[in-house]
């Protein structure tokens, strides 16, 4: 499923690069030495989680389905306008963010507010189309994605710290 | 919107009348003199709130579009087999949940292990309909219902607690 | 349990008025007539609710602790530098905005990251106290509060919206 | 940390073990197959995440403080009683389940209910501690170790599947 996903999100306009570059922008001021290839990584290994398939299936699907008028009103006005007070979009965002933890909610919010990269320009609507769900699914990835990076390399750092303190049994 | 969300749910084979007996079947033990008219009253009070409605509305046309044809391959397979691994039924449901706080979660997850009353009737799908989204909504509807009347009950309480313990000056 | 609520929060240095001018910062560029009174009103709606209160206590409980020494190693170390992988302090903040639904958790999440007015200042840790949980508490309080006035505000707007298609018999 | 989580639960009286066989008993049903090994396999890599580790170390702390009275009123009596409209014991342990999606939640409500094995024991408080988080805790964690074990067989039953469709190049 993880290869129809990715096809899904290209046909809306969003590569995979251009969420990892919304997480290298997010870290940047907290690790100078992330390069755009840890994030990317990242940003992969949470589309292949399923939950978060279905999230951005699902999300995607209703965008197109209210672009194509087929989602029956008041449900239709609300997902077209991306009305502030729908709130589904980020339900379903945030089910991809709470993969990894609470620390990620924060990096969501503030995606959600500044609108970083590909989200800015997805929200934008320059192409015209509905992107209702898209937009926050993108910055509902790039989070969780940040969040991996942050736990993992504390994991990384602990290891490190573990490995002097207690010679080479630890490593 | 309220008018219209007990439409849809009239329309796919639910009244609030349903939702309200399965509240009562859940607290029946806990309150004896639980009403059928409280029951329904709270349910009424859920299904004002306007996430709910975004979360009821947003699911029914997803088993509507499923049942239809009209969503695309694979969202439209785990709709249609109400895959346990899809998710997404649960994230909307959760979300209507989350509005009267915690303490609702384990009474929906009891309901969508045991699937009283309507909920089991939707889950046998014995009109030939897709219901993955809606006997999970009605769980949510029925588990959110539940913690408001648990909560409203402890305040009643409390008050009349207080006011013994602190004479009339209280009430 | 409402007064002990202020009062902890008093004694910690957060008055619910400090609360108010975040919320009115955060929306101001959205409703201009927003007055500090009507967002005092709404955080004390809030701070009404049973699992706000629990939450509040539990989170400024856990932050004394860490501060007299009394939790066990390692959670004292990580409440007390207020590790950015700890995360509970979110989980408990976000069960507060939660209460009013996921539009609040993209204000929660740019505050956290902002840091506006008195989140700002308990963050900067001025009065030599612990603040782990409550400058998210209060983040989660001012987010949910917000979510409560863009709710009320859009229902009164669809009331008038109503009444001026349906005539006088909707009023 | 993973070592004093582990402690901390043995401490508490509740081993690894215990809570693999709860999940045996929970999955028992749908993965005949299912051995306690693959449990207690599960089991430990929930264990393994940091986010579960640091909710796991902040409940049992907060039973613990309220056992020996250093928890301050109303906080107090509230944990000690466990008051079914307490909600950050659910809180904690649903920060656990979610990490694993929304499939856990059902689990982790059917077992808040029925109460199995350990979960029930330390419900009963035979030993006269207080275990208001604890028993959330470790339904928390069982409900996250079946998820993963769902997820993780349909994952190789996919990867089955699709190698019969697709030949040789594919396993």
């Amino acid at each position: 499923m993880r290869e129809q996903v990715i096809e899904w999100l290209r046909a809306r306009g969003v590569e995979l690069e251009d969420i990892a570059r919304v997480v290298q922008e997010l870290l940047g001021g907290r690790f100078s030495d992330l390069t755009l290839e840890e994030c990317l990584a990242s940003v992969r290994r949470v589309v292949d989680k399923r939950e978060a398939q279905f999230a951005i299936l699902t999300g995607i699907a209703l965008d197109v389905l209210a672009e194509q008028g087929h989602l029956p009103e008041p449900l239709r006005s609300a997902v077209r306008e991306d009305s502030p007070l729908y709130g589904i979009d980020e339900v379903l965002a945030l089910a991809i963010t709470n993969l990894y933890g609470s620390v990620g909610l924060t990096s969501f919010g503030y995606l959600d507010k500044r609108k970083l990269g590909i989200i800015g320009q997805l929200n934008r609507h320059a192409d015209g189309g509905v992107h209702t769900f898209l937009d926050d699914l993108v910055a509902g990835v790039a989070a969780a994605a940040a969040a991996r990076i942050a736990h993992r390399r504390q994991t990384l750092a602990d290891a490190a710290a573990g490995s002097e303190g207690e010679g080479k049994a630890a490593s």
